[in-house]
């Protein structure tokens, strides 16, 4: 039986049309990226996997997709295999040695031998469990070096071997009044290794079978090339990358597992006119794809340790932002009840309480909280940074966006050292934010190129598609293919119509031959159902005088016209 | 300590050069494409497992990169670590059941308990052992429901279980004189998991943690796209598609794991014009992209099944074909050995003997196989297509490349039924084809959609980017970046210069601020290195005069202008 053609969830097939859609963003914003200086490298769809792991938070690592070792990596190497089978060979050992030494049988269950055994006879079964720590230790030393050689689990048993007991000890107290031996030997097993406090027996297989993992998102591949060929590169480095990242979420509306980034990062300089550039670049974009009042907001990290600061609860801060964030939804007596639901203090909410009503243009913002941070060194700073930024960018002017302070904005908290950007839709689109960024002091520090001052900012691709959908402000000529079909008469009249084919071709034109001399209803119904606006008769006349017969397809109307005409007709 | 960066090997970065370079193959590739009526779509960069598998043979199959499951794939279902259990829980209830009736004790070896027992008693084994399965078989059965439901290996064990203790039986004869019961027991168990004579464990494990592999090629995803969205599609259906490809081959120079593919399919009509237009689309690309001499190669698989017939042995075909091919450099002579040693008689050999000699003009070759092929029915249908395709070719002309018959052409032998493509260098490149293709009937028949014929054709980009690399034919202007360098000599400065750079990006020209006011000796370097040909300085003269001082850097020129003169100077 056939399969059911279908493909994993969260991914998408892309259609002509779509393509199109996704291409005229992309060219939109590529060619910006390259206007103002940035030049586009390629990195590998999967990094090994110590490139990415530990760089996105746990909760990052999760969403990381892994990828199988290639070749038959059971057979051939056999390490899952043998892993197995040193394990059991461990835990049987000592499972069978439990049952030994306490003369269980196989037909009674432990809840009747508990009944048997007294309390101190129950406590002696501790100490038999952690005398035989020693014996299992020796155990496992002596276990061939043929077989087991270049194992590294025997090594993380020995090393583990206290925890691993001690975990045992307490399933087996835990659950041993309720104990069948012959069927929860096993579950006991199971318990034991993926029993948390003991070892992360899930990790070690995942990282003996995979060592390669697909691109999360492109700052830390571009953190890696930078350091990888930094001999190569004139810094300050300017480079976008418009490539797929995937992430193993949970698929949902408007959340894929793939998914294209585009970035344009800096690299090696602390200069604030970046800031100002890519601002302008957001701007620029946008105002291109006819995407007209789009807010371009924009924060300082220093800021936002500075009200830390002021409020004296710096693990606070982002309760803080937070409950800031939602004063349009639930007001400021919503907000400050939130906060100190939180355990920010009356006096700490008072200090702040410009923030209540911070509204006004960016310079009446920033002279409010040059007043509120005055305390704080580093918020001053952060006020600076930012009237520096503002007012250029005010002095250069933008087009169709609003550049705005957003106190709330707290996006990669714990990632970003300077400003903070986000992008949001024009008002009146209800969707998140469509581009976001900021700087990173030590982007490259990990791989260990020390102080390369990073700044960037990302396009999200699908986003910026759905806005512009719903704004109905795609071009019709976006969508554009075929622009005139040569209807199939037979060979003799084909080869006729192919010569010409060829020359509108080479002219540019988007041109096709129907394939087949198919009845001319359906060549033209054809025709109709992609879109295509001309077609083209070629009979006996045509091809006697040299000329073709031009069919405009939307109005019927019907011309004989030469090649030349026929091209100027059609273009 | 800092991790040393890498990437995996067989994949690549890609320079803002190399970008440059590739970019500009795919834009000649993709205009043709499209002048030629195709649409593009893109598929995701992973399918379903079942998609892909048992697609490309035994040998694909293994090369087929698989995603492990996201999430904690071991703690969150635990699926594999059940198996480990339930395999074991069987396994060791047999091993122990052995243990105990043959009264072994763990401290003596099998070959003690040999030596003890006589031939007819080690028989008596073997009756034991079969006589066991019928109770292994209740225990499966009995085993708990709530703790293995669902468990497809359960299954997997029932069915094969006389096969499992078949093996097991064989393994236990074998070694067991050797067999040293506390270290070999579980040696033992390995072994039988391992034998190939069982259940394939390492397919259902790797079934059982992975149910996504990367994309292959882009033809089984095309035709899984048609059959999923046959509705949506107006069939002839023309489209292309230009992503990466993934093969877990060994790495080795011009072989890489991650590699793009660009095709262009006809799906749903058996018009051979399609054939005649492939041709002329390998021509226009090449052509516009300097590669003259471009040899496009064609056959067709019923000729190739004619001289099969003709031959007398269709199961030697490819031994045929190979050794014919290998005519330029070993001769005649050593062709014709070559072909009597893989067991193709003398006969068959005088039969095809004009082969041997086959030079001439397309049309004296055609002639040349009509009479060869003349008893076969399918290889003289072979030769009308292919005249067919080659004269209307000629009466339409191609560009700077040439069209060759080849009857030693037999790509993917299984797989094409029709024309069969394939392009060389020109003369003097030392590298493989640079791409190829054909007509294959039934592309989507294994996805439910039957009688859909399919032709199509595929570009080797980094074949292609390689020859024009050697040939030197990458216009300069493709790695052209930043046109023009303003020197930064201050914020007060920077915001005038600002202002222009703003004006050109406007017109298109990639311009930059050098972001910090260094000293201007390392800015000028910075544009020297870079390869940026101007450079613009803005004083205070410049900002009180409004004009700008702009210098070659190549010709260390320099001259006052405005900001119109400053666009039309660098465009």
């Amino acid at each position: 039986m056939a399969q059911k053609p279908g493909i994993p969830k969260g991914t998408r097939d892309f259609s002509p049309a779509e393509v199109a859609k996704r291409q005229y963003i992309i060219s939109a914003i590529k060619h910006h990226f390259e206007t103002f200086g940035f030049q586009p490298i390629e990195t590998p769809t999967f990094e090994n996997s110590s490139t990415l792991m530990g760089k996105y938070g746990e909760e990052g690592d999760r969403l990381i997709f892994k990828i199988l070792n290639s070749g038959d990596y059971l057979k051939n190497n056999e390490v899952l295999l043998q892993d197995k089978i040193l394990l059991d060979s461990v835990l049987d050992g000592f499972f069978v040695r439990l049952y030994n030494d306490l003369t269980f049988k196989s037909s009674v269950s432990i809840k009747t031998i508990h009944d048997k055994f007294s309390e101190s006879e129950i406590n002696s079964i501790d100490n038999w469990i952690e005398g035989n720590i020693l014996d299992l230790k020796n155990k496992l030393e002596s276990l061939e070096e043929q077989t087991f050689k270049k194992n590294s689990l025997k090594n993380l048993i020995i090393d583990n071997k206290n925890e691993i007991f001690k975990s045992a000890l307490s399933i087996i107290k835990k659950i041993s009044l309720n104990l069948n031996w012959e069927s929860d030997f096993n579950r006991l097993k199971m318990m034991l290794l993926t029993n948390k406090g003991c070892i992360d027996f899930s990790s070690y297989y995942a990282s003996q079978i995979s060592e390669k993992a697909l691109r999360y998102d492109l700052t830390v591949p571009f953190a890696r090339y930078v350091v990888q060929h930094q001999n190569d590169i004139v810094f300050p480095f300017k480079r976008y990358q418009i490539q797929p990242v995937w992430r193993a979420d949970k698929p949902q509306k408007s959340r894929y597992r793939e998914f294209y980034q585009c970035d344009a990062d800096v690299v090696g300089s602390k200069s604030l006119w970046q800031e100002v550039e890519f601002v302008q670049l957001y701007d620029g974009v946008f105002t291109s794809l006819g995407l007209n009042g789009v807010t371009i907001k924009i924060n300082n990290r220093k800021i936002l340790s500075g009200i830390a600061e002021v409020i004296g609860a710096k693990d606070k801060l982002i309760d803080f932002t937070v409950a800031l964030d939602k004063l349009d939804k639930i007001g400021e007596d919503g907000v400050k009840k939130e906060m100190l639901e939180k355990g920010i203090g009356e006096d700490a909410i008072q200090k702040v309480q410009p923030l209540f009503n911070f509204t006004g243009s960016i310079n009446e913002k920033l002279d409010k909280l040059n007043e509120l941070l005055a305390t704080s060194e580093e918020g001053l700073k952060g006020v600076e940074e930012l009237r520096f930024i503002c007012d250029n960018v005010a002095a250069i002017g933008l087009g169709e966006s609003t550049l705005d302070l957003d106190v709330t904005l707290a996006r990669g908290l714990n990632y970003y050292t300077g400003a903070i950007f986000e992008v949001s839709a024009p008002a009146g689109v209800k969707i998140g934010s469509i581009g976001g960024g900021g700087r990173y002091d030590d982007l490259t520090g990990i791989f260990g190129l020390k102080n390369m001052s990073g700044v960037g900012i990302s396009f999200g691709l699908d986003r910026i598609y759905d806005v512009i959908e719903e704004l109905n402000l795609f071009p019709d000529t976006v969508t554009e293919s075929t622009k005139v079909l040569f209807i199939n008469f037979g060979d003799k009249e084909s080869l006729y119509a192919m010569k010409a084919v060829k020359q509108l071709r080479g002219a540019g034109i988007k041109s096709e031959l129907y394939p087949d001399s198919a009845k001319v209803g359906k060549q033209f119904q054809h025709a109709d159902k992609r879109g295509i606006p001309f077609a083209v008769l070629t009979g006996d006349e045509e091809i006697n005088n040299n000329t073709f017969t031009l069919k405009n397809l939307a109005t019927g109307e019907q011309e004989q016209v030469s090649l030349e005409e026929l091209k100027n007709k059609i273009q």
